[in-house]
C-alpha cells in the first residue's frame, strides 16, 4: 500500500480579541446584497466553521447587519481583516480599520413562513409582520428574497394578505404625520420616459391651496428619475424634519424618498424583483400604497399608462388592478383614485436628468417650444387631484390647473417650493455635443426608448446629470438626409465618443423609412 | 440661482481589441456562483453599459460562460483586467492574463416557462428541457435559480412534469451505458453521519457476479463524503473510460461523481435548494433517478432512514416518496426498490475521511470491535440488492451477503477494486490527539450530532483527510468522571486547539446526565 500524503493546513493566526477582525472597504459593488470578504486563513474562519455563502452576522458600534460570506485566497485581503463590499460598508456605518466582531446570525425563524407560502398556505397579519421585519432588517440573503417575491408572485397573495403586507411594510419604516386635512399624492405605475409631470402637478396643488408632500425615486436602470431630475434644480436629500418645514411654508415638495426610509422593505423586495421580471399585483399595490401611507397622504392619484409596451396592457387590467388598489387604499385609510392614460409614446424631449429638468421648466415659465405633451399630461393629473382633493369642483380641474400653470402661479409656486429646499439653482450644461444624422431621407415611424435610454447611460446618465439626449423629431416626422434626428450630450469627450460610435455603428434608435424611388 | 457642480467622470481607457481584457483570477470563493469583477473605469463597462448585477457573457478559446458582474472601485483590479471567482475561473478553464472578450448574453427565452410555472401553468417536455439545458450551461444566476426552485417545490410538480424533470436532467449530461445483464445502484435519501455502506455493499454485490459501478458524492457541509472517506484508501477521480475498465475488470467500483457530470443540472440546482431549505418532492425524485438513470443502471435500491431527526419522518411519507420513485423509474426504464430503514442513530464510530475509512476496512477485515452497526446495515441493504438482481433466491439475500463479508470474499473483491482505481493505501493517521473527557460520571442520554459535525470540521476534515473525531460512547453508555467521550484528530496544533476549545467551552455534544446524589 502507497501512503496518502497528509494534507497540511497552516496554523491560523491568533489576535486578542476573539471573533474580532479589522474593516477594509473592498470597493467591491455587488448592487444591494451586503457581501463579507475574509481570508480562509482567517482565524475567524476556523473557529467559527464559517464557509463560502455562509450567512454571519457583524457587529460594530451598536450596528449589526448580516452578509454573505465569500473566502478569499489571494492577499488582495490580510488574514486579520474583514472586508465588506459598498452595500454593507454603506449599512453598517462602517470606517476604516475599525474593530469588526462576528457571529453566526440568529436562525431566520420568519423562513417557516415563507415556506409556509411557498406550500401554498395563507399568511397571516403576524406571519408576515415576522417576515417583512427581517427583510428590514436585512436578514434575509438575495436567495431568501428571491424565495419570497416568488412565492408571493402573480394571484398567490390575496386582498387581506395584501393589506397585511402593505401594513407590515408600512410599520417597520419611518411614518410622517401631518395636521387635518387633506394630503395629496401621485404615483405612475410603470413610468413612460421623460414622463417628469410631478415637477409640474405638486407647484400647481401647493398653488390651489392643497399639501402635496411628494417623495420621489432615482434612477435605478433608466437615465434619470424625478428625483435626479429635481436634483439638478434643488437639493433633494431632506430628513423628515427639512421635509415638514418645507410643506408647512410652501405647501409641497419634491424629494428623494431613499433620504427618508418610508417604506425600506419594499427598497430591498424591489431590488430582486426587477432581475426577476416577475409580476405580483399584491406586491405593486403594496409597494405603492405602502410609501403613501407612511408619507401621510390621505388622497392618492394613480396615473396608470395604458398600453401595449406599458406595463398594463389593457383596459380590463387597468380596471381590476385600480379596483384592489382602491380597496387596499380603503383598509389603510387612503381614498385612492385611478386615472387610465395614453401608454404608447414618450413624453417630453430630454433624456438625463439636466435634459428633463429643462423641459420642466420651459412648461412652468410658459416658453415657446415648450413641450405641449408634458404640459398637458401634468394639468390633467393636476385637475384630477384638485377635484380629488375638494380644491375644484368636479369638471373644472382640468380649467383651473391650466389657468394656474397659464398665469405663472405654478412657476412661482415652483421656484418658492426648490428655495425652501435649499435653493433654486440652474440645471448644468454639458460641454461636449454631438448631433446624430439622418442617414437618408424619409419618415420616422419608430422610436426605439430602450436603445435611447442606452444611448443616454453611455453618454453618462444619470451620474452625470448634464448628460444624455435631446430628441429633434417625433413619430410621423418627415426628414431629409442629413437633419439631426437628435443631440448626444456628455460631460467628458470619451463619454461623448462612446455614446457616438454606439449610435451611429451599432443600434439604430431613430427608424427612418426611406421614400419609394 | 447658484449653478449646480458638472460632474466629471475620467475618460475610460481605449484598447486594441474591442470588449477585451486580461484575465485575472481573483481568489474569490464565491460558493458557486460564477463571478465577473470589472474596474468601474473599464473600458467595457462603458461601452456595453454593463452595471452592479449584469449578467456577462464572456468567452475564451470555445468557452463561453455567462457571470454576475461586480464593479469594483479599487486598485484591488486594473481596468484592463477582467477578474474572477474561483467558480467563474474553474468553469471557463481560466489563464492567467489571457485575453477575454465581454457581451451581453443571449436573452434567456426559458425564463418565460420558469414564470409560467411561478403562475401556476404545467410545464410539458419542450418547456422543460429548454430550462434545464440554460441551468446546466450555467445561464442562470442563482436568483433566477431559487425562482424556478421555489416554483418547483413541495407538491408543485406532478407525476408526469417530475417525469419530464428527470428526462432533462439525464439529456444535458453525460450518459454510461453497459452491456446487457442487470447493472445495480444504491443511494440513500437524507444521509446518516457514518454512513459508509456504500464501500462494504459494492464489493459484497460485485463478490457475487452482479455489476454495481457506484458514483458517490464528496462532503459540501459534512465531515466527510463518501467520496471523500474512499479517497484515503483509492483514488476516486475516475473518467468514464477508466469507470468502465475498473468495472468490466472487477464488477464494481466506488468513484467520485462529480468528475464524471452525469446530472449536471442536478448539481446547480443542489447548490440553490440547500441555502433555501425547501422539500420538493419532484426535485428530489429528479434528483436521485437522474443520476442512475446516467450512470446506466438497471436496477436501484433506495435506502430511505425513518426517524424523527431524518429526512423522512413518518412511514406514511416514505410510502408515498417511495411511490412516486418508483413510477419515475419505470418511465425512464428502471427498476426502484425502497427499503426503510432506522433513521435514528449515527452509524459507525469514525467522523472523518480516514476515520470512516478506517470502520469500513475493519468491517471488511472481520476485525475484533468493528462496528457491528455499520455490519449489518451493510449486508441488510447488499442482501436486498442481490435478491433485487436475482443472484439471491427471496429470501436468501441477507445469509448470502453475511457469508460473502464473512469468508473474506467482500474484503478480496474490495482489494481488486482498489487496485484497479489506482492502487489500494493506507489512510493517513492524525499526528495530533487529545481526548475529550466527561467532567462528571453519569449515563450518556444524548449525542448531539450536528455538533460533532462542527467540531469535526474545526479539526480540519474534509480538506485534512486524517482530521476528525473518534468516538468512544452511544447513548445509553454509563460513564465515569475523566472517561474520554471521543478523541479529536488533527493534522496541525493549532486545528486541534480550535476543535478542543470549542468541544470543551462551548458546546456540549454528548451530554452526559449527572447520577442522583
Amino acid at each position: 500500500m502507497k501512503p496518502m500524503p497528509t494534507t497540511t493546513t497552516p496554523a491560523p493566526v491568533a489576535v486578542a480579541a476573539p471573533n474580532t477582525l479589522r474593516l477594509r472597504r473592498m470597493g467591491i459593488d455587488t448592487y444591494q446584497e451586503p457581501v463579507l470578504y475574509l481570508h480562509r486563513d482567517s482565524h475567524v474562519c476556523h473557529s467559527e466553521g464559517f464557509e463560502a455563502q455562509s450567512r454571519v452576522q457583524l457587529r460594530l458600534n451598536g450596528n449589526t447587519l448580516v452578509a454573505t460570506l465569500n473566502v478569499v485566497t489571494t492577499d488582495i485581503l490580510a488574514p486579520d481583516e474583514a472586508g465588506l463590499s459598498e452595500a454593507a460598508w454603506r449599512l453598517l456605518k462602517a470606517q476604516p480599520g475599525a474593530p469588526v466582531s462576528l457571529h453566526h446570525p440568529v436562525p431566520l425563524e420568519s423562513l417557516s413562513h415563507v415556506r409556509a407560502k411557498v406550500y401554498g398556505r395563507r399568511l397571516d397579519q403576524d406571519a408576515i409582520d415576522a417576515v417583512i421585519t427581517d427583510v428590514a432588517a436585512g436578514r434575509y440573503s438575495d436567495l431568501h428574497l428571491a424565495t419570497f417575491v416568488t412565492a408571493c408572485a402573480g394571484d398567490h397573495l390575496d386582498l387581506a394578505e395584501t393589506i397585511a403586507l402593505t401594513r407590515a411594510m408600512v410599520n417597520v419604516g419611518e411614518r410622517m404625520a401631518w395636521d387635518g386635512g387633506p394630503v395629496m399624492d401621485k404615483h405612475c405605475v410603470g413610468g413612460l420616459p421623460g414622463n417628469r409631470t410631478t415637477m409640474i402637478i405638486v407647484p400647481i396643488i401647493a398653488a390651489c391651496g392643497l399639501r402635496m408632500p411628494k417623495t420621489s425615486s432615482r434612477a435605478i436602470t433608466s437615465p434619470a428619475g424625478t428625483a435626479d431630475a429635481m436634483e439638478t434644480l434643488a437639493p433633494v436629500t431632506l430628513d423628515v424634519a427639512q421635509i415638514r418645514r418645507v410643506v408647512d411654508s410652501t405647501g409641497g415638495c419634491i424629494v428623494w424618498g431613499g433620504a427618508v426610509r418610508l417604506s425600506p422593505a419594499d427598497d430591498i423586495l424591489i431590488r430582486v424583483e426587477r432581475p426577476l421580471d416577475l409580476d405580483s399585483q399584491g406586491q405593486l399595490v403594496a409597494s405603492v400604497l405602502s410609501k403613501k401611507a407612511a408619507a401621510g397622504a390621505t388622497h392618492v392619484l394613480i396615473d396608470m399608462p395604458v398600453g401595449l409596451t406599458a406595463k398594463v396592457r389593457s383596459a380590463q387590467a387597468a380596471a381590476q388592478l385600480g379596483h384592489q388598489l382602491e380597496q387596499v387604499g380603503q383598509a389603510l385609510g387612503l381614498q385612492v383614485r385611478v386615472l387610465q392614460t395614453d401608454g404608447v409614446a414618450p413624453v417630453g424631449r430630454g433624456i438625463g436628468p439636466a435634459l428633463e429638468a429643462r423641459d420642466v421648466l420651459a412648461v412652468l415659465r410658459r416658453e415657446p417650444g415648450a413641450p405641449a405633451d408634458l404640459a398637458l399630461r401634468a394639468v390633467q393629473l393636476a385637475g384630477q387631484l384638485l377635484e380629488f382633493g375638494g380644491a375644484a369642483a368636479p369638471g373644472q380641474g382640468l380649467a383651473q390647473a391650466r389657468a394656474v400653470l397659464d398665469d405663472g402661479r405654478a412657476w412661482q409656486k415652483f421656484q418658492a417650493i426648490c428655495e425652501a429646499q435649499g435653493g433654486l439653482r440652474t440645471p448644468p450644461v454639458a460641454a461636449h455635443r454631438q448631433p446624430v444624422l439622418s442617414r437618408h431621407s424619409g419618415t420616422v415611424i419608430a422610436i426605439d426608448n430602450r436603445r435611447l435610454a442606452r444611448i443616454a447611460k453611455l453618454a453618462g446618465a444619470p451620474s452625470a446629470a448634464c448628460a444624455g439626449i435631446d430628441m429633434h423629431v417625433q413619430p410621423g416626422a418627415v426628414v431629409t438626409r442629413g437633419q439631426p434626428l437628435f443631440t448626444l450630450h456628455a460631460a467628458t469627450p470619451g463619454e461623448l465618443a462612446y455614446a457616438l460610435e454606439y449610435a451611429t455603428t451599432q443600434a439604430e434608435a431613430v427608424h427612418v423609412m426611406e421614400e419609394a424611388l
